[in-house]
C-alpha cells in the first residue's frame, strides 16, 4: 500500500504512457542483506490461513515437546553416560600417555653424548699445599675445587674482598646435615669431613635389616647436600684437633694401604661425629651383630636369610634348626624393639610363603631387657601396649634380665624375679644376636676430651648451653649430636641463684633464707627458665617441698633448698642421644651462625672481639622433645610427652611411616621409600642374600 | 470461526433465557493437561494484530540470530572450555585419588597382624634321612617341605599312585630358569640346587657397576620361580655326580664352619652350572676385578667411588690422581665394551656435577683388545661404529694388544702393528682393571668331565644334539648353558654322508665321487639341515669350491670334498656362551620333558624303555641366533645376523632397554628396572660407597 504510493509520486505527474502495464508488482526481493528484505504482505485471508497453520504447527510441536517418549530417552541417557565415561577414559589415557612421553623427552635430555671438556684452572696451592702445624703436615688451605675462592686465600690477590670464615664440620649425621640445610652459604666457606660419604636415616635401619626398605633408600649422598651450600666434602677420618692453631688433623688410607695425614684449618669447628655402641664390658661381643650403620643392616639381613637356608637342609638336626631360627635381641629400647617387630613381620608375611612351613613353627624371637619394661623411656601405657602385642605375637620378652656373656651359639644371662629378688642364670641358644644397648663415645671424641682438662664426663663431650665445647676458646669449637651433652652444672650456679632470691626477698645473707611454699612456687618458674632441662623434675612442687623440708618447719632454709637443687641436678640426665636432638641442635647452630655472620661487621666495627658473641646474638639452646615413636609390628606407638600418647594398628603404621616420609632429607629418598613400600605390598620382601 | 459454530450446535436450540449474559466467554484455560487447553479464539482483527506481532518478533529473533554478538558468545565458549578442563581435571584427580586409596587398601591387606600358626606334619624320613651311596652319606629322598608327596615316597603308603620322576637341576642361571618356566609341574618332582638363591640377569651387570641400575634390580629370588612349579630349592654346592646310582653329591658349610655333605637322588639331572672367567694364564690376576656376579659389580662400584674420593684429597699428587682415575678394561667383547660405555656415561653425567671438575679432565678409560676390532663377533659395520663413537668419547681403544701381566698398579701389554708386524711392550697405570676375556669351565664341570672318558673337550661338557651328556646313560643327564657345548663331530659322519651322496648319484664307491659345482650346490642345503651349525660357513659356495678344487679339475673329488668338510668342522665354534643360547636350551628341554612325560605311559605300555626316547619324542636342539646387542654409551648397536644390523643414539638406547625390559623374568624386576631408570633421570646416579 505504502510502497505503491511512493512509486506513484516518484514517477512524477500522472504521465500515462500508451501501455500502462496491467501487472502490478506485488513483491520485490533481493538476496544481499536481510535488512533489505521487504516485509511480505499478504491478504487478510491468506494471513489468517498462514497464522492458523503456524498455530497448528506450534501446537503440535508443543505437544511433541510435552509428551515424553520414555524408551528413547532412557536409552540415550545410558548411552550418554557411557559416552561420558569413554570420553573421560580417553582423556585420561591421552593425558597419561602425554605425561609418559613428556617424561621420556625429559629423560632423553639427561643423557650427554659428547664429552664435557674444557680447561679449568686449579689453584697451585691446592695441588702443592704448604706444611705446618705441630706435626708439620700439609695444610689443606685451598681445596682442589675452590675455583672461585682462589683469590680469597692467596694473600697477594685478595682484591679487597674479605675471605669468608672457614666452617669445618666433622661428621655427616643428623646434626651436621641439619646445620648444612639451614646455613646461609654466602657467609661461610664450608667443608665437611667424614669417613662415609652419605647421610644415613638411622631410625629406619631396623626396616632395612629384613628388606622392608632397601639400604639405599635410607642414605643420601652427602655431596648432594654440600653442593646446595656450595660446600666441599672430604672423605677422610678426623684424628685430632689442635685448638691453639685451629687445625683439624685428618687421615686417609690410600689404595696401597699407606696412611696419609694432613691438616684442615678452621675458623669455626663443629664436631658431630656421633657415637659407637656401648658394650657394658660384656665378653663375647665378637659374635654379635650391631645396628648402627648400613653394613650392620646388610650383615644382619644376610645372616637371617642364610640361617633360613641352612635350616632347610636335610642334614640339619632339629636342635640345630631351632637354634638357627632363634633370634635374640639384647636391649629393649626402640632399636631392639623395632628390630624384633620387623623380624616378626617378615617371618609372618614372607617366610611362611617362601620357605618350608616347618621353619615358621621353629622360629623364636627373644628380647633380653635389663629393666622391668621394654620401651621404658616411653609412657608406661605404651610400654604395656607393646608388651601385650609382643605377647600375642609370641615374641618372648625377658625383663629384669642382664646378659653375662655371649658364646658362639648361646647367650648366658641372669634374670631377677622382682618380687622374690632371686636371680637365676639361664642360657639361650641363638642363630643371630643383636646388641643394641646404648651408645658410647667414639675414639676421636675421647681423644679430644683427654686433651681438655675440664672435660670429665666419660660419656660425652660437655658443652655450655650455647653448644660451645667447654675448655676451648670461646666461639671456636661447637659440639652437637650423640657425641655431646650440655653441661647442667646447676650446682655451680645454685649459690648465686639462691643469693638472687634472697636479695629479692630483702635478705642480705642468703644463708638466712627461709622460703615458704608460696614463695617456693613463685621461684620455680624462674629456675625452669634458667635451666630448661629441669622442667620435668619440677612438677610436684608440694611433694618436693615436703620431702626436702626435713625439719618440718614449713619453710625451706638455705641448706634444704640447696640440697633440693643439688638432687635435681644429679637426676638430670644428659640430653637424649636421639636423631631428634641432634637435628634440633644442628638447626640451632645454623640459625646462630647466620646471625653471627650478619652481626660480624657491626661487632668488628665496634671492636667487640672478645666476650660472649654467641650470647649477644642468640639465645641458649633448648631441646624441645617433640615426642617419640616406635614401630611394634604392623602397629606403632606415639609418645608426645606430658602424658599424651597413642598406639594402635595399621592406621598407626601409616602414621608412623608418614612422619618419617615427611622428615626425609630429599625427594630422592622419599621416592625410594615409597617404591620400597610399594614393592613390598606387590611382591613381598626379597629373601636373597649376597 | 469453526469453534463458534460447534459451540452453537452444542448449546442446542436457541433457548433464550430471561437474562442472557452480555459477557461472552472468550477463552477458557485449565492448568492440568496441555491437551485440554482450548485453542484461543480471536477476532480476525485481533488475529491479524497477533500475527503481525509474532511475525515481527520472529523477524526480530531471526535478525538477532543472524547478527552475532561477538563478545558475549566468545566469552562463553572460552568459559565452557575452561569448565571442560576443570571437569576433566577434577575427574582425573578423583580417579587418581581413588586409585591411591585402592592401593592403600590393598596394601593394608598385606599385613598380617596375628601369627599364622598351625601344626604341620613333616615326614620323618625328611628329618632323619637314611644313608647310602658310594660315600655312605645321607640321601635326601624326601625334603622337609614335601608335605603332599610323603605318600609318594613311602613305599608302604603309595596308595597306588606312581611317584613323579625326580628332576634335579643344578644351577639357577639362564638355562635353569628357562627350563623352570616352561616345565609342567604336574609331571615332575623338581629340585633346584645352587649356591646362590637368586637368578641374575647377567647382560645388565655393566649397568650395575656404575649405578644406572641397582644390583637388586637384576636379581630375582629363585624361590619365587620354583614355587610357581611347586619345586624345591636347596642352597648348597654340587660337588660330584654318581651316574651309576643316580645321586648328586652336595655340600654345604654350616655356621660353625663345618662342611656337611649329602646325596640328592635323581631320575633326570640337568646340569646348568655356568662358567667362570678364563685367565689365559696371565699372572697378577689377583689385582683385577671381574664382572660375573653381583658381588663383582658391587666391588667395582665401590672401587670406582673410592678412587674418586681419594683423587680429591689434597695429599694426592697429580701422578697418583691420573692413575687412580685410569680405568682399564682387558677384553673388547660385549661385556668389556658395555662396561667402558657405562663408565663413560657416569663420568660424563654425574661425576662432573658432583665432584671437583679437575677429576673429569684427568679421567681416562682404556680398552685392551687382542683382536683388531672391538666387538669382533659382531657385524663389521657395527664394530666400526662403536669404535668411532669411542674415539669421539676419548675412550682409548688399543687393538692388537695382548696383556702380558698385571702388576699392582699397572698393566703390561704388548701391541702389534698389523702392517709392520712390530711388537712393542707398553705399560699402562690403572686405578681399576676389569678382566673380561672369556669364560672357562667350573671345577665341578671339570670333575664331571674327568669321570667320563669320552669327555675330551677342555672348555665345556660335550652333549649330543639332544643335549644329553655324552658318556652317561641315555636320557639321564642333560647339560645346558655355558658349561656345555653340542658336539659337532661332523668328521665322524662325513664318510657316511659322502657315501649317501655318492649312492644318490649312482656311484657305488664313494671314493670315486666327483661333484660338479651344480651338484655341490644342491648338496649344501642337505648339509645345513643335518648340521645346522654349518650354516654360517656355507655361504660363498663358489669360493669354497674354488678353494678346495686344488687340482683345478672343475670337480670336487672324494679327498677334496672330505677336506672341505673337515675344515668346516674345525672352524665350527662351539655354541656361543651367551644367555640367549642357554635360554633357548632351557626352553627346549622344558618342551621335551613335557612331551616325554606325556609319552611315558605309552612308551611304558609298549615296554620301550631303552633306545632313543628323546629322538622318538622330539627333534634335536637347534640354536637360532636372534641377534646381539651391545650398549655403547647412550647409544646401542643391534646385530640380527645375516648382515642385518643397526646402530644409533638415544632411540637405540631406548630400544636396547626395551628388549631387556621385555625379557625380564618377572614383573618385580621390570618394576625395579623402570624405577631405577626413572631415578637416574630425576636424581642422577648414586655416588656413594659402603
Amino acid at each position: 500500500m505504502m510502497r505503491q504510493r511512493v512509486l506513484s509520486s516518484l514517477s512524477g505527474s500522472s504521465r500515462r504512457t500508451a501501455a500502462t502495464p496491467l501487472i502490478r508488482t506485488l513483491r520485490t526481493s533481493t538476496s544481499t542483506s536481510p535488512l533489505s528484505r521487504p516485509t511480505p504482505t499478504r491478504s487478510p485471508l491468506l494471513a489468517n490461513l498462514a497464522t492458523l497453520k503456524k498455530q497448528q504447527c506450534r501446537t503440535m510441536s508443543e505437544k511433541t515437546a510435552a509428551t515424553p517418549e520414555p524408551p528413547l530417552r532412557e536409552r540415550s541417557k545410558f548411552v550418554r553416560g557411557c559416552l561420558k565415561v569413554f570420553t573421560f577414559t580417553g582423556f585420561a589415557s591421552l593425558t597419561l600417555t602425554g605425561a609418559v612421553i613428556a617424561f621420556f623427552l625429559y629423560d632423553a635430555s639427561t643423557y650427554k653424548e659428547s664429552i664435557d671438556e674444557h680447561d679449568i684452572g686449579v689453584p697451585e696451592i691446592a695441588l702443592n699445599p704448604r706444611r705446618g702445624g705441630p706435626k708439620n703436615l700439609p695444610i689443606a688451605e685451598v681445596l682442589v675445587d675452590c675455583y672461585d675462592e682462589v683469590d680469597d686465600y692467596d694473600g697477594e690477590k685478595t682484591q679487597g674482598r674479605k675471605p669468608k670464615p672457614r666452617l669445618v664440620i666433622l661428621g655427616c649425621g643428623w646434626g651436621s646435615v641439619a646445620l648444612l640445610k639451614g646455613i646461609n652459604p654466602e657467609n661461610y666457606h664450608i667443608t665437611v669431613i667424614s669417613p662415609s660419604n652419605y647421610f644415613l636415616y638411622t631410625p629406619l635401619l631396623p626396616s632395612a635389616t629384613v628388606g622392608t626398605l632397601e639400604v639405599r633408600s635410607l642414605i643420601e649422598p652427602i655431596r648432594r647436600i654440600t653442593s646446595d651450600v656450595k660446600g666441599h666434602f672430604m672423605k677422610a677420618n678426623a684424628e685430632d684437633v689442635c685448638f691453639s692453631e685451629k687445625l683439624v688433623e685428618v687421615s686417609q688410607i690410600m689404595p696401597d694401604g699407606e696412611e696419609r695425614r694432613f691438616y684442615v684449618p678452621y675458623d669455626k669447628l663443629v664436631i658431630g661425629v656421633g657415637s659407637t655402641t656401648r658394650t657394658h664390658g660384656v665378653e663375647g661381643l665378637k659374635y654379635v651383630n650391631y645396628l648402627k650403620s648400613i653394613n650392620d643392616a646388610r650383615l644382619i639381613r644376610s645372616r637371617v636369610i642364610e640361617n633360613f637356608e641352612q635350616a632347610c637342609l636335610p642334614t640339619t638336626t632339629d636342635e640345630e634348626r631351632r637354634r638357627l631360627l632363634s633370634f635374640v635381641v639384647c636391649g629393649g629400647g626402640p632399636t631392639g624393639v623395632e628390630f624384633a617387630a620387623e623380624l616378626f613381620d617378615m617371618l609372618n608375611e614372607d617366610l611362611a610363603q617362601k620357605y618350608p612351613r616347618i621353619l615358621r613353627n621353629e622360629v623364636s624371637v627373644h628380647i633380653v631387657q635389663s629393666r622391668s619394661h621394654i620401651l621404658n623411656t616411653y609412657d608406661e601405657a605404651l610400654s604395656r601396649y607393646a608388651e601385650e602385642k609382643f605377647a600375642r605375637n609370641q615374641i618372648d620378652v625377658l625383663t629384669d634380665a642382664r646378659v653375662s656373656r655371649i658364646e658362639k651359639d648361646k647367650v648366658i644371662f641372669t634374670q631377677t624375679d622382682p618380687s622374690t629378688h632371686t636371680t637365676v642364670t639361664k642360657e639361650l641358644p641363638y642363630g643371630l644376636c643383636l646388641w643394641s644397648t646404648g651408645v658410647a663415645q667414639t675414639e676421636f671424641a675421647q681423644r679430644i676430651a683427654d686433651q681438655i682438662e675440664v672435660q670429665k664426663n666419660s660419656h660425652a663431650l660437655e658443652t655450655d648451653p650455647h653448644l660451645r665445647l667447654l675448655g676451648t676458646p670461646l666461639g671456636d669449637v661447637y659440639c652437637i649430636g650423640d657425641c655431646s651433652t650440655v653441661q647442667n652444672n646447676i650446682t655451680a650456679h645454685i649459690t648465686e641463684f639462691v643469693r638472687h632470691i634472697a636479695w629479692e626477698n630483702g635478705i642480705k645473707d642468703e644463708r638466712n633464707i627461709n622460703l615458704t611454699f608460696s614463695q617456693w612456687r613463685s621461684v620455680v618458674p624462674r629456675i625452669k627458665r634458667r635451666f630448661p632441662q629441669t622442667c620435668d623434675h619440677l612438677r610436684r612442687l608440694d611433694r618436693l617441698f615436703e620431702e626436702y623440708d626435713q625439719d618440718q618447719s614449713g619453710t625451706l632454709d638455705f641448706e634444704e633448698l640447696k640440697k633440693l637443687l643439688e638432687q635435681i641436678d644429679a637426676k638430670l640426665t644428659s640430653l637424649p642421644a636421639t636423631a631428634q636432638r641432634a637435628h634440633q641442635q644442628g638447626q640451632y647452630l645454623a640459625k646462630k651462625f647466620n646471625l653471627l655472620a650478619i652481626a660480624a661487621p657491626g661487632l668488628e666495627l665496634n671492636q667487640v672481639q672478645d666476650g660472649d658473641l654467641d650470647e649477644a646474638v642468640y639465645k641458649a639452646f633448648e631441646y624441645k622433645h617433640l615426642g617419640s615413636l616406635a614401630y611394634i609390628g604392623n602397629a606403632a606407638v606415639f609418645d608426645w610427652g606430658n602424658g599424651i600418647s597413642a598406639g594402635g594398628g595399621i592406621i598407626f603404621l601409616y602414621l608412623w611411616r608418614s612422619v618419617y616420609f615427611a622428615q626425609s632429607v630429599s625427594m630422592r629418598t622419599r621416592m625410594l621409600m615409597a617404591m620400597d613400600w610399594t614393592k613390598r605390598a606387590l611382591f613381598g620382601r626379597d629373601l636373597m642374600n649376597f
